[in-house]
């Protein structure tokens, strides 16, 4: 890397910052919450036959910014060839400078591959070579990366029929981490797609789905099966838009028979079914102390061109409107009401909303819990050294930050570990610069703990124990 | 406290800082011109059994911190003893670093109490002897800690059947400074509350409310009596959802006609009467010269439970959506276009609404008064460092920070005056940067009358001069 | 300037920083494509009584300022004398302190008539002596004081009936620049107004206007005109409230002829038309490879009262609510979806949509385009240090930076043009303030090119190549 870029300092900008990472941080294991890495790869232990094909091709953030570097679109999603893509990618990376592509790319290629200059047109047959002659042995297969990461958990997201016999799997062939799933509720709710329409199908397999009870029954049986494979957390996609209305089990009895028998929803009818649902939904993962993601404030449909070329999670979407507080109280507070809340995450795509977020977590409790709602980490686009930095102030300020879980990565590549390192590393800075200024005192030891804490014990404990 | 925390120069980072607060801010008086203070618990110059009765079993702020640290309900709004909820705040204390209640608390036993180390459990068996020894103390009275503060006026937060007299007692038991009512006009307005229902019954006492132009001569009349007791400011709660629609007198007789008849009021109804209130009410207090606050967009109404545990105030609120501006704008507008608009500052708990509240303070203006409207203060859960960094800049960038009233605290703690520094250190520490970067010009002189209009002359001068 | 204020290395806070301005950034040329000077002014090459009439009595944020501080509005808008309206503007310069009018006005002073003092009631008389000396000579016209400023190119914004012959005078009486006319669209959507009534009155001059056909041939007959003197862009003002529906060719003409019938038209039926109008302009645009640009979120009508005393551009608007997201996505995708997406330039005025517009930036592409959706720079209100510093954080971490446009003035004062210098030392701070830290290589001459294609070459390039 050139000099006093990306060096052992990297954003460690003084001696109470560098102590607090070198002395502590770094030493921590990773637990990686909610990913969207492939438990199949791991269970094969995928190979990779050159650096186009595990970096770029199936990399929505890189799709995005060669789009906005005006790419042509066969070199994005399109037929070109695992070396073009990655020559359009390198004539791109330059122009993303102040991009958290820029750090993120020149850490992959430091951490993983020892790499030290920087990527762009005149450096890319050097970068292409060196990685695919590493590529090509046999300790550079999914897991032979993945151990260089110090990875303790991770856990993938998966469809309520997925089989999470992979997970097992995936363990046993990993042997120094765990591989878990949690469950993506999305197709749950979605009623009136064709992916709703599917997982009826697929449940109605086992035993025929004819009516809301037998839904719910049903729904209930693979939450068993994910139990058993270890999932310890849920997740939802609340896009822009959500709203919540409280309703009751005959209404929701009545539309669900009614979508059964034609399969159509009205609009209103949707919102309160899928209320009902969500509601449903917290009280089961209430009852086998899972964890609640609720991931807020997406506007997925943006290009219809971009969605037909490049499919739903394709790089295009877009952060949505702030969120309606109201509603996200609404279904918190009706399931606190009857006593069946999980400890739950929020998370925003929009910042406007961090400060009303990170707030909201001070709004319920439960005796000898700590942190019973939590802000997540700066998610997705967010997930940029400002946006982090943002998070960390917004919870320190409005909630408690030693409390906080940390760093998740909610990425589909094994190389974005690294961001664990990138998350430390701003931690540190922020709280180190709170010593240098004197707003935090010069106490190494406590603030290492609470570094500690962030990076993972504070995730091992409130995730993991039951 | 430990070395490098909390001491002289805490939070000015810079020599221009340092001249400015030792020079100039430090030495100006207090004016705090909304605050929840008990103005009995100064007329009687009450006396606390002990710290934890002082400090913790009435404060919200670190009831939120305990309820986020896990701390069971009992220890909070429960029957705990106050040395089991001290104890227990002891054993969160650590947790808030780098929340505002992290150095408020080491400011408050530090300038209060003279004790330099910092609560945690190990060190509350001594802070708690140490601070319970002073308080055994005649002059560690409510006003013997109130004549720390160097305060000139303090404003309280009085509902409109309030007794005024007791404001006056607590002015000549305090000897240095004054104490004076504010008109909290809430309940004013909300029709179909228990609230209203009570504040109509006790106007009643003295002439029937028997409609709409009997409602407003006993407000007026109670206004008079406010006036008299030096009242300068009134403050409305304008929650989350605040909806201003322009109406007529007719329509509002009408509607509250027909409130008076059966108690009960549509929410459509709702909106237009309290629309037709608050520009009533906005007149009166133009006519008097008095100050009108708004306070928008807190969502009290959060979990079910914990309200009917620890009561309406009880620390569980959060941030509401952003404001919305056209509403606001219409009431200001509606004001102003009749020649009825008073000096009216408005604050938000949306820090996402900052920048739209500090422009909107030059959409209105009068002849001759600087600051007709103003943005008040970091508010509530925004009252922090980068909150109050935040409120300075978005103030000094849309409008004119030289202009602006400094700091109140809103709050229900004698402790809290410690606040003030707390913000002169802020404001001192921010105008210093800019001339540490050339950003401002390095006269200290006039900086210097700069930061001692923002913390003492421009409330004294816009709030008090009739 | 008073020692360390505004000397060469104001807002250069690194040497990385005073490398790139005063190696790269200050030596590009200035493309200025959006403002609201005067042509007519150019054209003739007007001069000024004095700076009361240059810098005062026509510049909507002094106004505003003077507003602020209490200045009665005849010193204003009303009918005091230039030198009358200098000395309040005097007086209330000192107050702006923090301000970017602060800023603004000692950069004026300085660059263009060499003052290096500071404006106040005490310095009035030197600095209106000393300009108005030079205001007196021939060389301090309006294309004098401009070719200060090293323009390449700037476009005014003009409504479709204006004469853009005027244009052509200007350019070739400035000898060293080209002044485009661009084209302000709000009167073609406005249906109900006075404005809009007056447009069609003046279309029907040259072929009545008797239906939706009729209307659009003449707006396209009158973009022809623009087209053949140079106009590359448009801009349309979507306030606060922008509301964006899919409509069809049909209901658009059945609406449109009976606005025609009455002049009416109701609130809905003009969501409608405005809508579809909005389509079929951006395909105009696009198909002449003209910009759109987006101005999004001023609440314009605030006080009634200062807009009948100064007019509709008097600087009493507002920052409206923050933008519906989806009514803009439903926009741009529906002229994408159908191949009529010209290059688009977004704006908001409320900084909380900072990020979301910034986003929004990578969901739409076009191949061979690089930034086909560019987020414009810091808007009004906010063209600020801190809102500057915010836009180019947001495009820096959501989007690419070096594909930003730089900056435009958006101005109605030839004085302006130094916030291009402004900008650029922003700029400037920011990207050596990375360096600095360790988050951007230290490569000042790639980084120096990056500088200079924000400056300059981008825009160049992007709005002016066809």
């Amino acid at each position: 890397m050139a000099k006093g870029f990306i060096d052992k300092d990297f954003l460690l900008g003084c001696d109470a910052a560098r102590e607090l990472y070198h002395g502590y941080a770094e030493l921590m294991p990773v637990i990686d919450w909610h990913n969207h890495l492939s438990p199949g790869d791991m269970a094969c232990d995928r190979r990779y036959g050159n650096i186009g094909q595990l970096w770029v091709v199936s990399d929505p953030y890189k799709h995005r910014a060669m789009r906005l570097n005006g790419i042509p679109e066969r070199f994005i999603s399109g037929d070109a060839s695992g070396r073009e893509k990655f020559d359009a990618w390198a004539e791109t990376c330059p122009y993303t400078a102040g991009n958290p592509l820029y750090h993120w790319s020149a850490l992959e290629l430091e951490r993983v591959f020892g790499i030290d200059i920087l990527l762009d047109s005149g450096t890319a047959q050097e970068i292409w070579d060196r990685c695919n002659a590493m590529l090509a042995e046999d300790r550079w297969s999914t897991l032979g990366i993945m151990r260089k990461w110090n990875v303790d958990v991770l856990c993938t997201s998966d469809g309520l029929l997925s089989d999470v016999g992979v997970h097992l799997k995936a363990t046993e062939k990993a042997g120094t981490f765990r591989v878990l799933p949690s469950l993506r509720g999305d197709s749950i709710l979605s009623f009136g797609t064709e992916e709703n329409r599917k997982l009826i199908a697929g449940l109605s397999e086992t035993v025929p789905v004819d009516g809301l009870d037998s839904y719910l029954a049903a729904i209930s049986a693979r939450m068993d099966v994910f139990g058993s494979a270890g999932c310890r957390l849920s997740d939802h996609a609340l896009d822009s838009g959500f709203c919540f209305v409280r309703t009751c089990r005959e209404q929701a009895e009545r539309i669900f028979a009614g979508y059964l028998a034609d399969g159509n929803v009205t609009a209103d009818d949707k919102v309160y079914l899928s209320s009902y649902m969500l509601g449903f939904l917290a009280g089961e993962y209430a009852h086998r102390g899972w964890v609640m993601q609720l991931h807020i404030g997406a506007e997925r449909h943006t290009s219809s061109r971009l969605r037909s070329l490049a499919g739903p999670a394709g790089g295009y979407a877009t952060i949505g409107q702030s969120c309606d507080i109201r509603s996200l109280v609404d279904f918190i507070d009706g399931c606190d009401s009857v006593g069946r809340l999980p400890k739950t995450i929020i998370y925003t795509l929009n910042p406007a909303d961090n400060a009303a977020f990170a707030t909201l977590t001070g709004s319920f409790s439960e005796d000898g819990v700590w942190g019973k709602v939590q802000s997540g980490p700066a998610w997705w686009y967010n997930d940029h050294k400002d946006g982090i930095e943002n998070c960390l102030k917004t919870v320190s300020s409005y909630s408690l930050l030693w409390r906080n879980l940390g760093m998740t990565t909610d990425s589909r590549s094994i190389l974005s570990f690294s961001r664990h390192e990138y998350f430390r590393r701003i931690l540190c800075g922020y709280i180190g610069g709170l010593v240098e200024t004197g707003e935090l005192p010069p106490d190494i030891q406590m603030l290492g703990k609470m570094v500690q804490d962030i990076s993972y014990n504070n995730a091992k404990e409130w995730i993991f124990s039951e």
